[in-house]
């Protein structure tokens, strides 16, 4: 299968998947259900559930394990999105082409809709036994999901991110900063599957390299499209990092050398799955198609 | 030992425990940590962790199981009184006598905080196998605090109350609305030291209706505070529900009824506990001190 029908397939799929996990409007509960909803369905490039599923494939694991990680992940990564948006935070009207969940359903219940989506997200893996999961999997699995969305992990770095705005920082503390507020979730993404699934440990270590270095190279490649990019083709405000006075790659080391390391970041990540004996192809193509995408 | 020795003993218990589960200020992510800190720490009547702690002597659990459950609950209530707190929900300054979170630290450090919170409670229940609990007895109770915390539990009740403020509730809807959003965690206060000790299916039936009937009272007596104590006594602004137009049980029925409802739900969960095996003279002297306090 080309990797086009293969990531249109599974874009799909987790769209189902997302679905069927998330509640319906059988609750009283206002407007709350259909917030969740509406940030989590119909939108976004799915990049951390490709590679849940294609750290599956090159796992043995089934693609029914592999929807309890990479709906966990979406969700977590939705409710963050959510949340960053918020006026306290970035104070974003646009996300993925659509007004942010603020400004359709109001300050209050986006905070909820974020607040109650992620112990969604953990529901989702603690269900993983549907799937054929040990209990043991399970355990390991949503302890790495706590840690990668908490202190020491994504909320950790979006921290340090707000500490820092109009203030200069190097390249250790840039790339610090964004191993916690994204790469964190990516690694959760494709190791999920492999906790699940009991892989040994060479495998799961391997993983995790290649996580970190894609991890990095989609923030690289991030803050030269928010520099290059129209806001139309991103589906949100462009040229908002400059606004903000964010320090990025690019107003670090400019927007060619930027460019550079996300390529050597890109064969940095392939070059560790070559050294396990995993089939990793499907891997290998997301890692590409995430360096090169063009939004 | 008497009720107030064993409660002080157990209130300092937990202290340590929270502490001990919190991160310190070894992260560089600016005031992140010191925030989580800052709400968890030091304050609260704890009725929660004693909640956790009697249940855990019913069931003859080790005290030890018990931090893991007592921390968990206690971390996702300061959560979602961060979050309550914040300008665009209740708005509230003060909050056990010193300046809400958001006051002391900025709106977007204060989200963070309770976004950070909120995973490391999953984290704190997933870490019981430290203490001993089974990988079944943590997926049971990760489970169980997830869906507390949810859409199907806390942040769920808190929607429903948001969309009622300022419209006439019936008691049925009051009840369900408090059945979610106090009474869920107050039932995984109880019912978790039993799932991660995997006690028996009629002992965890028992503590369920237990729970559901402390919930329930103790908003009605929540309800009968705001509307007698003052806000010194109370550690929070007093008269809010009337000022913000909320359907109380002192709305729908008078104080001197709501009175005389929450000394008969008292009585209804201590009856659940006399028809079981266990000795639950602990988890009776918690129930009456919830009924009978004055804040």
């Amino acid at each position: 299968m080309s990797f086009d029908a293969w990531s249109h397939a599974h874009r799909a799929r987790i769209e189902t998947a997302l679905s069927r996990f998330l509640p319906g409007d059988e609750l009283r509960s206002g407007e709350l259900c259909e917030a969740m909803r509406y940030s989590v369905l119909g939108g976004g490039k799915r990049l951390r559930a490709l590679l849940s599923y294609a750290a599956a494939e090159a796992i043995n694991a089934k693609a029914a394990i592999a929807d309890h990680a990479a709906a966990a992940v979406e969700m977590i990564h939705a409710y963050s999105l959510i949340h960053d948006d918020l006026p306290c935070m970035d104070n974003d009207d646009m996300r993925r082409g659509k007004p942010t969940n603020h400004v359709k359903f109001g300050e209050a219940t986006a905070m909820l809709a974020g607040d109650a989506l992620q112990p969604l997200a953990f529901r989702v893996v603690l269900d993983a036994a549907q799937s054929g999961a040990s209990a043991n999997g399970i355990v390991a699995a949503t302890r790495l999901l706590a840690d990668a969305s908490g202190a020491f992990g994504m909320a950790g770095g979006q921290a340090i991110d707000l500490a820092n705005v109009g203030k200069p920082m190097t390249q250790d503390a840039l790339e610090e900063m964004h191993a916690l507020k994204t790469g964190a979730m990516f690694k959760a993404a494709v190791v999920l599957p492999a906790l699940l699934s009991e892989a040994p440990d060479p495998r799961i270590a391997a993983l995790e390299v290649f996580a970190q270095n894609i991890g990095l190279a989609f923030q690289v490649v991030d803050d030269v499209l928010d520099a290059t990019a129209d806001s139309e083709t991103l589906g949100k405000t462009a040229g908002k990092d400059a606004q903000n006075e964010k320090p990025t790659f690019v107003s670090l080391m400019g927007i060619d050398a930027a460019h550079t390391y996300a390529r050597a970041l890109t064969r940095n990540a392939i070059a560790a799955l070559e050294g396990s004996d995993m089939p990793c192809s499907r891997l290998i193509e997301v890692a590409f198609a995430m360096a090169d995408r063009k939004s």
